[in-house]
């Protein structure tokens, strides 16, 4: 159905895609919500920041390919584009990565916003970490 | 997972889960995503308008739950509300629905936001039509 958006043959040139990272950042809110609602008990939707994504992606293996002279807002892009594109080529199962997520978000409702957005960095750090090998 | 998150005896009872809501927010706006990249074969993150999915609520066989008194924004709520208990209760598959969307979404790259949000409506109208049936 959509072959067409997931021709990529190299990790740069899905890093790169700005329109894999939108649909992407639509997917990883809608991950980041489940698993933080299934933590907490409590259903409600989330944001996540692109500082959360860009360390994410920064202290992960795939560092070389983003580099630290990158904003954060196109760090953050990039990983949503990875994510936008393991889940295309169903390399990724969704429940799969919540549950994923969920199992390292140690969060309560009374962890702070800062707090929250370095174990969510470390979540996610874990999760790109497992699916990289998935890439081309 | 997230047991607790589902556990709704009636329609109603999930249509006013605003927890939910926020939740399905992020997924219609990710189904859509797909639907509209897959159609017009270049990637790109929509957010769909409350007024679109209160168009296809209040025109479907739901519309006792919502009605006419409802605001746009509450009945989108309520939309969403149900798609991500759907998902949630392994009753919708996101691609089996943005193939469903993506087969009624008749747009081109020149079609206006206002017959575009037209047309999605009507997609939308028929995607809850299709699964209605498997809430409680």
């Amino acid at each position: 159905m959509w072959d067409s958006l997931v021709q990529h043959e190299s990790i740069e040139s899905i890093l790169h895609d700005k329109g894999l990272s939108q649909i992407g950042d639509n997917l990883v809110n809608f991950l980041y919500s489940l698993a933080k609602s299934s933590v907490l008990e409590t259903a409600s939707g989330e944001k996540v920041r692109d500082k959360v994504l860009a360390k994410a992606i920064r202290n992960s293996s795939l560092y070389p390919y983003v580099g630290r002279r990158t904003d954060a807002g196109r760090a953050a892009d990039s990983y949503e584009a990875i994510i936008a594109w393991l889940w295309m080529k169903d390399q990724l199962d969704a429940k799969w990565a919540v549950h994923f997520l969920a199992e390292r978000l140690s969060i309560t409702k009374t962890t702070n916003r800062k707090q929250e957005g370095a174990i969510a960095a470390e979540a996610f750090q874990a999760l790109i970490e497992e699916v990289k090998d998935r890439l081309p």
